[in-house]
């Protein structure tokens, strides 16, 4: 697929509605990739976003050591791809191979992009402050990336244990906010 | 409704799919609510939920004076109460009055817990490092409430300039993860 470059002032229409995403590291040793839901947007431009890593997560000390991640957005015809990033580990195996993932070179940042997602945005760590107590990283989004021919992506939302929440119909309200 | 208490060990499922949320405080000087889409969960249990609200909101000075709020979480059928309640300001007008929604007695906390929504997470401020730099408050839930008569609840996450996108069918798929 052809992506294009969403202007970073939009970078949190991807991430706002609080969708399931894929991190990718570039190592060491090799690419990894994890699923995670536990993020927030913290500020519109310069893009940034809280996420949580785990130190119990192979990404952790990637995230610490390479200060770069790609965060990729998969919607519901990845559904089984995202479980099986989720039930392995990237010390043991290739992850990417496992699950049937596609890594790209991304344009700024090491870590790959994963091409079958809908949306994919590099990031660079802004700030640890709160990592050794929440495995809270602050990122930065250098560049966002979208599929334009998707209008009304069937995001996953994770609601514990296996179960998704697949977003829907799209309603629009009036609003005087962001 | 009537509404029963969720072990506090399953209260990320409900933040977790990330809805859009009705923050409530209880003051001073009258009890206030704000929309507000920026949250995490930080921790199961204790449940911890990092969320942003900005110095420019009315709730600000609140959190921080009380130490106390109630996360309350809507369906689609409040979908017009929402909007209403973000592009109002609690600084000058009554908003559960304004936006038609029925503050309630929470359990623990002074913040009114919002009748009409689908769950309710009773909150204190657990730790304030963060609000200098990112308005990023992080909150302990001490009880959470849920109507058991909601199986497939359609909640709202915002995507942007008065987009929503509503959380549809719900997929269940074997995961080894919480």
């Amino acid at each position: 697929m052809t992506k294009r470059r969403l202007p970073l002032a939009r970078a949190y229409t991807l991430l706002e509605p609080g969708p399931v995403v894929l991190l990718t590291t570039a190592g060491p040793p090799r690419p990894n990739v994890m699923t995670l839901s536990w993020h927030t947007m913290l500020e519109f431009e310069p893009p940034l976003i809280g996420c949580v890593v785990s130190n119990r997560n192979h990404t952790f000390g990637q995230l610490l050591a390479l200060g770069e991640c790609v965060l990729n957005i998969p919607t519901v015809e990845l559904a089984r791809q995202v479980v099986r990033v989720g039930n392995s580990s990237g010390r043991r195996v290739d992850k990417f191979r496992a699950a049937g993932l596609t890594p790209k070179p991304a344009e700024i940042v090491a870590a790959p992009i994963i091409e079958e997602c809908w949306a994919n945005l590099e990031c660079r760590v802004a700030d640890t402050r709160m990592v050794e107590a929440y495995g809270f990283f602050v990122l930065e989004a250098l560049r966002a990336w979208v599929d334009p021919s998707v209008k009304e992506p069937r995001t996953l939302h994770h609601a514990g244990r296996g179960a998704f929440r697949v977003a829907g119909e799209t309603i629009r309200l009036r609003s005087g906010k962001k």
